[in-house]
Parts: structure tokens; C-alpha cells; sequence
């Protein structure tokens, strides 16, 4: 009896030939990329999408995503991308709306995996209600690359009345923060060091979207600032927001919420979850007089249920961050040198 | 005596930490990146940019860029990046306007190639009125990358009124070539393969939306698409083009413009120009009223001076590129079926 496999099925794994812009490169969007996105940007199969848009302010953001290994418990490099990109446009007070995908392959990968992932890609906008518009493939030699990377832009449209920006955080703001940390890293990092925990550890990565909408809705004017706190962690973030702002912070460590099992692998690890990577955890620049509101709302969220005060912005110490420990001392919350662990996103 | 040296300039190569998040990528922003593309966007330090807009249409588009070596005659990964985005926005009809800018880099690569790259990309934006708006930087370890991966997406404002698709192609539609052919691809594969030719031969690499934008202030709804013959050269775009329409295409090629030094290295190298990679020539689908104004237009600009009438449009044979040769006989120009110069662009 004959097989009926599609041209693309024929090959198990991505050759050099499959980035050329010749027949490969058709058959890998027609029978892979398009049937999973299909929309009307894409099927003019043009240089770019054309977009009819009559928002006043758009955001725009970027990121590429090298995460080892490129599946992990809780996701993959595609739903990772999404989320991350979905969540930068959320932290500019943006609806995610439309996104590119490139990727660049390596000779030799799996097309099962690139299936997978782009199987991905299309659940994790489909629930978040994104569009990906534009695209590009490449793929570079086995050993120039590792798998497969992914680079996502979005285009998100700014809710009309909300202005946030690093630059509007004062003193007196109070830091909330949308829930328990460092799940994301210790994921990876389990699986990368093959370290078994007694409960399975995912990673956070989520679209923060609905939630940072939800705060938009009724904590508007008062939201100065906020910031997903992934690659180097809260901590990582805090210092940077203190810095272009100009203002000082203080951290509550007892406010800070992590989970038993997160909290005894960085133990174990020899990690500070202040500085862990997170994929659906963001910090909130809040007015004083918002926060109750903000906080109940958040908590009214799935995602949102651990959500904290943790901290306030300070007039003194600018560009510093500073952690209350449990003991009741005061220490300094520095910027890492280098990093933690490399490919975390 | 003491030498003064920024943190960035204590390290020659890139570091696993430079893509870390921690204080060695905030230098690496401060010292190399934030210098280079200044702008009231990039100073927010935010996770994107929020843009203020009122065109009713905007055009987005997203390209990763792996050429290898990722220093060329005629440029390198970053003016290329950023040629080949701008192109693509043009492509669509539309002004080019703001980029994203995201790096992989290889642990190890010069931080000197790096600077001469971002200025590159910088030189490139400033000639082209292009702001590099939000950015990422990520580093994988040595041997899981090759030196730099570039990735730009780009937004462009649609002119009003013109509407250029691949669908909108139809029979009689002539095409035309902006210039000669085949420039890029055999500068690259002279310098991959040490092959040194009496004249130095350049990439074409250049900014087309000054061209292109000539040819629509007098061609405007006569010109119904347009398609750079990057990857694959003019006859797998042709290809591209042919199949997305539904139409064929008949094309002469006594008319393909392609200089005597290139013609020669072709032979030599045993490549079809037609399907050898172009970054600064375009493909123009023109309704036959307006050819000769076209052309004129396109001649005068000192990007266009090559351009000729190359082909027309067919009802018959649909999805086929048919090319009528020197001697008078027709041969089809069918898509390769895997690459022909990997990692061109």
C-alpha cells in the first residue's frame, strides 16, 4: 500500500535547503506555518502585513528567545515567546494585538519539534487573542546554532487615559507584586541539571494581559509603572526601574511570596530567588491611595491570587534598592555582575 | 599613569553575562547601544516603545538576519538589517518608520565587531530616517551560535490611496527590474570562498524606499505589487508572485541586467544569476499604461539607472515563470528545490 506523505513530511529533520527561499521554504510555510496561523495578513503571503489601525498610541517591543532546553515543564520556546512578548506590551498599558514570528533553525532539528512548538505558538495566541502577521524563517549550519530560536515583535495598542512609564514612578508609590516568584528559572534549571523535587516545579510563564487589564480598569491614572520581572528577577528589575526613575526602594523580604518547593530548591541550588527569572509575575507601581483597590483586584484574578505589597518608593538612597530581611536588618539589593543562568528566556 | 577605561571596555569579547540582565548588560546598553540610537523611545528604558500615531494603515514586517561572514563587501549584518526591513516596509507601499532591534550573540565575539555593527545599523537609520525603538539582547554560549544573529522587525505607514498586494496582479501587467541582478550574493560567496575577482565585486545592499517612493508619487494605483529579489533572486520571487496571483509570467532574458564582472563569477561559480540573491533591486508589477512613465522615474534615481522592462504577465500557464532566453527558445524558471548560497542574507 502507498503512504501518502506530504512533500514536507518526506524530511524528519530541518536541512539547510529548508531556509533557501526555494521550494523547501514553501513547503515548510504552506504545510507547517500557515494552516496553524491562517488569517488574512498572512495568506497575501507578502513582505509584510498591512495593519488598518485608528488607536492613537501603539506600543512596540521585542524579544528574542533562546531558552535551554527549548521544552520545559510548563512550556516551550514557543508559548514562552508569546507570553513574553504578549506581557511586554501589557507593561506598556498595551492590548497585545498583532505579532511576528522569525525563526531561525538549526540544520538537523527535529520537524516534530518545530511542529510541536509552533503548535504552541498558535494555542498560546489563541487564548490571548493575537494575531501573528508577518514572518520569517532561517536556518544556519549544525553547531551555528542550538535547535531553534525565536524572535517575536508585537504591536499592541496603548488603553486610551493610561500612562505608564518608569519616569512616572515617586516616592511614596507603594511596589506590588502579582504573585509568588522564581518558578520559571527553577524550572529550567531542574530540568537542565536533571534534579528531580519531591512535587514537579513549572514555570510561571503566562499572558499577564487579562490581569494587567484588569488593573488598568480600575487602578487607570494611578498605575505609574509596571515591569514583568524576568531575566534577573525581581530584584534585577527593581534596580533597573530605581534607576531611570531616580528613586530609592525598599523591599519587604517577609512580603515576598515564593512557594515551599521553589523556596527549598534554590536552597538546594545555592539561588536567591530575589534574582530567579519569573514568565508570569510582574511588579506594580502603585499611588498610595490605589492600593487596596489594586490589590483586590488582582487577587480577584487566577494568576493574581498571590499578589502582594511588598515595598515602597523611597525619596532617599535613588538608584538603590534596599531589602528589609525577615530579621529586621537592612541590606542592599544589588544588581547581579554577570548572570545566574544563562537561556533562561 | 592610569588608563581610563569604561566597564564595557575591560572586556574584548562578549560574556555569558553580557546577556544576563544583570550590571554587565546595563553597560552594554549604556556604553554601546544607548549612544548609538538616542531617542526619546530608547531613554524610557521601558519594555517597549510607545508610539504615537495617526496613519490609518501601518505595514509590519519582521526579517532575521544570518549572513555569513557577517562582514561583507558593501556592509555587514547591520546595514543589511536594516536595508532589508526598510525594503520590506517598501515593498508594502508603505514609509518606513521605526525598527525594533534584537541581537543573539556568540559568547566570545569581538566587542569591537559588535560596535562596528551597531554603527552600521545606526548609519543605515540615520540615512534612511529609521529610529531604532526598543531592542533586546540575549547571549548564547560559545558554539551555540556564529558570531551575531540579527533580528528587525519594522513598522511603515502605508501611503494613502496606493494599494499594492500580490493578489492584485493580472494579466498585461508588465515587470519591471530596478537594477542589475546577482551583486549580493556574489560578493558574499567571493569572500566565503577566497575567490578574489579583477574588479571588486559589492554588494548592492541599499535602502529602496527613496526609489520606490518616486516610482508611486507617479505611478500610485498603476503599480500592483512589488517584491525584492532577496533570497532565491528574481526567479523565485517571480515564482513567489506567479503562484500567490494565480497568473504566469513570460520573461526575456536578453532584458536582465546583469554586469559583465558579475556575469563572469556567475560562469565561474557555476550560478544562475536569476536565482542568485539581490538586497537593492526590486521587482515591480505595473499596469501597461504607466511603463513608461514608470521606468522613467525609476531611471532617474541613481538606485534605478539599470532599470528595464523585463517581462509581462500571462493569463495562460498560472503559477509558471516562463523564460524566453537569448537564442529564442522558452525554458520554465522553476523554484530550486533547496538553496542555492546558504546564510545569504
Amino acid at each position: 500500500m502507498l503512504e501518502c506523505r506530504t512533500p514536507l513530511e518526506t524530511y524528519d529533520t530541518i536541512t539547510l535547503g529548508h531556509g533557501g527561499g526555494g521550494r523547501l521554504t514553501q513547503e515548510l510555510i504552506q504545510e507547517l506555518l500557515l494552516p496553524a496561523f491562517r488569517n488574512r495578513h498572512l495568506e497575501d503571503l507578502h513582505d509584510g502585513a498591512v495593519l488598518r489601525t485608528d488607536h492613537a498610541r501603539l506600543a512596540f517591543t521585542t524579544d528574542s528567545f533562546v531558552v535551554h532546553p527549548y521544552i520545559f515543564p510548563g512550556g516551550d520556546i514557543g508559548s514562552l515567546a508569546v507570553h513574553g512578548t504578549a506581557n511586554d506590551l501589557a507593561m506598556c498599558g498595551a492590548r497585545p494585538l498583532y505579532l511576528s514570528l522569525a525563526f531561525i533553525l538549526e540544520e538537523g532539528l527535529p520537524v516534530e519539534h518545530l511542529r510541536r512548538i509552533v503548535g504552541s505558538v498558535r494555542d498560546a495566541c489563541r487564548e490571548g487573542a493575537l494575531e501573528i502577521v508577518t514572518g520569517d524563517t532561517k536556518v544556519v549550519e549544525r553547531g551555528k546554532g542550538d535547535g531553534l530560536f525565536i524572535n517575536t515583535a508585537g504591536i499592541g495598542a496603548v488603553i486610551p487615559g493610561v500612562e505608564i512609564s518608569p519616569r512616572r514612578v515617586r516616592p511614596g508609590d507603594r511596589v506590588l507584586l502579582s504573585g509568588s516568584i522564581a518558578e520559571h528559572g527553577i524550572a529550567i534549571l531542574s530540568v537542565r541539571e536533571g534534579i528531580e523535587f519531591e512535587s514537579k516545579l513549572v514555570s510561571d510563564s503566562a499572558n499577564l494581559w487579562p490581569l494587567v487589564s484588569g488593573l488598568l480598569q480600575v487602578g487607570g491614572v494611578a498605575v505609574h509603572a509596571l515591569r514583568d520581572a524576568t531575566r534577573g528577577g525581581v530584584a534585577s528589575v527593581a534596580n533597573e526601574i530605581a534607576r531611570t526613575a531616580g528613586v530609592g526602594m525598599v523591599l519587604e523580604e517577609a512580603q515576598v511570596p515564593v512557594r515551599e518547593e521553589v523556596r527549598g530548591a534554590c536552597e538546594i541550588l545555592g539561588l536567591d530567588p530575589l534574582y530567579v527569572a519569573n514568565e508570569g509575575v510582574f511588579l506594580a507601581f502603585v499611588a498610595p491611595e490605589a492600593v487596596e483597590t489594586a490589590l483586590e483586584t488582582l487577587r480577584r484574578h487566577p494568576l493574581g491570587q498571590s499578589a502582594r505589597l511588598i515595598g515602597e518608593v523611597t525619596p532617599d538612597h535613588p538608584g538603590v534598592v534596599r531589602l528589609r530581611t525577615r530579621y529586621g536588618a537592612t541590606r542592599v539589593v544589588d544588581l547581579l555582575s554577570g548572570e545566574q543562568l544563562p537561556r533562561i528566556c
